[in-house]
């Protein structure tokens, strides 16, 4: 499957690295808005052992339909910006091109664009797109719905200088119908990233834990996602419309 | 809804004390073998505060027929061992009495019985009938399903005098296809018991992990099972099927 | 050791069994403020199989000096509330009977109190008995001295009911010099108690763990103390004091 | 102080990074066997933002004296092999440069001749170099020591393909005086590394956990080491010989 992607930051980095080592995928191109590196071989640039010819671009250099003509692709991966999707969003619909989005956040005005794009191809947004995350939301609705009198608490835990609480988190307190006061957050060292969720009953405790290891694993989390859309036509998806097919015993 | 316990060991006697505060439930009755408690008022016993007429019976001076017509249940949960079926097997499958059962571990003539009755009545059984076992086997299953290439290893604790491997990590372990050599087996102190299932990937980790507080969980298991099969008529029913239904989104 | 215990709610009760059961200990009475169980046995009335013959005496049908003069001991064990050493202190001074205070809060004058009996007796006092939470503080002071530029974070859980941040957990936090408000507090479900202490570096994390079982840990700690503290002259000891002995390589 | 490293594999090279990035710390050099970095900067070649001028030698090219007269150094880190220490040891001991070394496993006649070089300066060896580990040893022999009577046992976790059990591992459990068998092995996806001592006692546990986040964590405790062999003469030294003048309160 051909793929491009969009941002080349610290996690769209990892992102690509992840990409190129995957088989089943092709990166074919990385567009981002700093001309630094433009035309630079992806691979090379990231010092990975692999011959995909996959070229970096800037934005401001080349066109989206410029870079579609001359590298088509099947999907868009898009760790940009909240205002990524207005640089190749219609171009994307126009031709069909599965939209694969890990943005974080959106403004209104963004995800209403989605859904629209959304008629005319498949949109997927999940602002964490790592495939332990999200299976951790669906374990978690599911364990609350098959017992709502257990008390739920989430702690995360991050190194140091991570400013906020986690965005994982509070995605799993709205999942959860739990305050945003509900998550103890802890800041320590170079811990990664690591995100529990307890369930505690009266005679027995459950606990949902997800440790990360490399910001790689959004790149694991893409392949997933670009595997389990390929089937799927115009429409708007989240992660766990892809997880519960899985379902069929 | 009435029950009728058969068993009053250690695991029965923090289900009877669960059951005895549990207003959904009205335990009817408790059946065991010896005769040292034989005509006992249960919540006497057991010193819990509660106004339940129930008495402890012995099966050596008392037919389960005849502590049916007196003390007719709804459900009868079996905590006593494999051959437990025998004394009230067909008394309840002909009074369409549903049977609940949590015995360890059956031999094949057992499950054929059970087999056999289900035919005529309601029949569930759970070598480990807590809800958080349960749903850790869930669980697991499901996410071994979305990422089978996942690592999968199984750590489980207990107490300094628990012999063998736990049950409950072999039931998870041939869930998911493991060797029985894959548990790893930690014995120390005075831990009531911790079961995790590792699920290793590349650049994340998934733990599942329950930890018991104490035998009452058992309980808390049998309340949840009775209230989930009052709804269901003939047929052999074990945990996973009662989950399945909270799957609807 | 003979040893008497002043104090008999759920800890006091949790600590005779234990006490009861210590071969090294002999538990020669219980002195608690209700009449109700006025000379009663302690191990008939606790359940427990043993063949000690203290009592339990209510203070306001007995007085210090008339259970003294009839049942001498060693240490007195205080499990009772902060005015409790008033019941019991000059006479223990007097009659150079250690003292073993389990207090989770003195007044000011109450400890000012035990350093005047500190003069004529052994007297030790620590808010939290354990050995392992005792452990815990000495362990993370040790690591902060090693490693003062370390993240410390701390992370309590506690039971659904439990009112307030955990004493145990200000105390750790006074230790290392940390905020209250670096504390994080879970509370969910039937947890008996765990409190993490996470040390972050930049590139590792450490993490001391205490998990209580069960409030005989209680009574272990008793055990440990007297024991420690039959060497001892007169005195204020705390728990640090016994434990820094063990460090002669 | 000046510092000289001998090896430059995958820990080295963590090693070396994290010692560039240290401000009391000045890599003069680096050796290693292969000549393939020859003269190359190390700083440039680890593309770390530094300006220290140390340089990759390869050892078939360059005597230790040669490099030693050029770049003189206070302390030499061997985070090579076995047979390392013939490189520069006596070249060492001439001239009363401290050794570091890090090897993981030595033969009898290589710890001898560490033994003999030590008459004449400093030496200093740690299997495994980071504080973390050190510290959680010398945490965990002092437990032992207070409480000789608690069930310990070991659980250590890495990645799929790590060979064998963790020589760390191994280390805590002849510290511990525990057999081999006595610990459990997780290999699990891309696990860093992650080593638990727990304590078992009747009614609490202690749970001693060190994670490790990268290699650079080498580093940090070549530093820490490195700082606190300052003061010290000659003499053979351990990290428990570092650790014990933490502990005068």
């Amino acid at each position: 499957m051909k793929i491009g992607l969009i941002g080349f930051g610290k996690t769209g980095k990892a992102v690509a690295t992840a990409l190129l080592q995957n088989k089943e995928l092709t990166l074919e191109w990385v567009i981002r808005r700093k001309k630094i590196l433009d035309n630079r071989n992806v691979a090379e640039y990231l010092g990975v052992e692999s011959d995909e010819p996959g070229l970096i671009y800037s934005s401001s250099s080349h066109t989206i339909d410029e870079i579609l003509d001359k590298h088509p692709v099947e999907a868009i991966i898009d760790f940009s910006s909240d205002s990524g999707i207005y640089l190749y969003g219609n171009a994307a619909a126009k031709r069909k091109i599965k939209i694969i989005s890990a943005i974080s956040h959106y403004q209104k005005e963004q995800i209403d664009l989605l859904k629209t794009l959304s008629i005319s191809t498949t949109v997927f947004w999940s602002p964490n797109i790592t495939l332990g995350v999200n299976y951790l939301l669906f374990a978690a609705k599911f364990l609350k719905k098959i017992a709502p009198w257990a008390d739920i608490v989430i702690v995360e835990e991050h190194f140091k200088d991570k400013a906020g609480v986690s965005g994982t988190a509070i995605k799993i307190a709205e999942a959860l119908e739990l305050e945003i006061e509900s998550i103890n957050t802890v800041r320590a060292g170079g811990i990664v990233g690591k995100h529990e969720i307890i369930f505690g009953f009266p005679f027995q405790t459950v606990r949902l834990i997800h440790e990360s290891i490399s910001r790689e694993a959004f790149g694991s989390g893409v392949a997933f996602v670009a595997k389990n859309l390929k089937s799927k036509g115009s429409g708007f998806f989240q992660f766990e419309d892809l997880l519960l097919p899985y379902f069929k015993a």
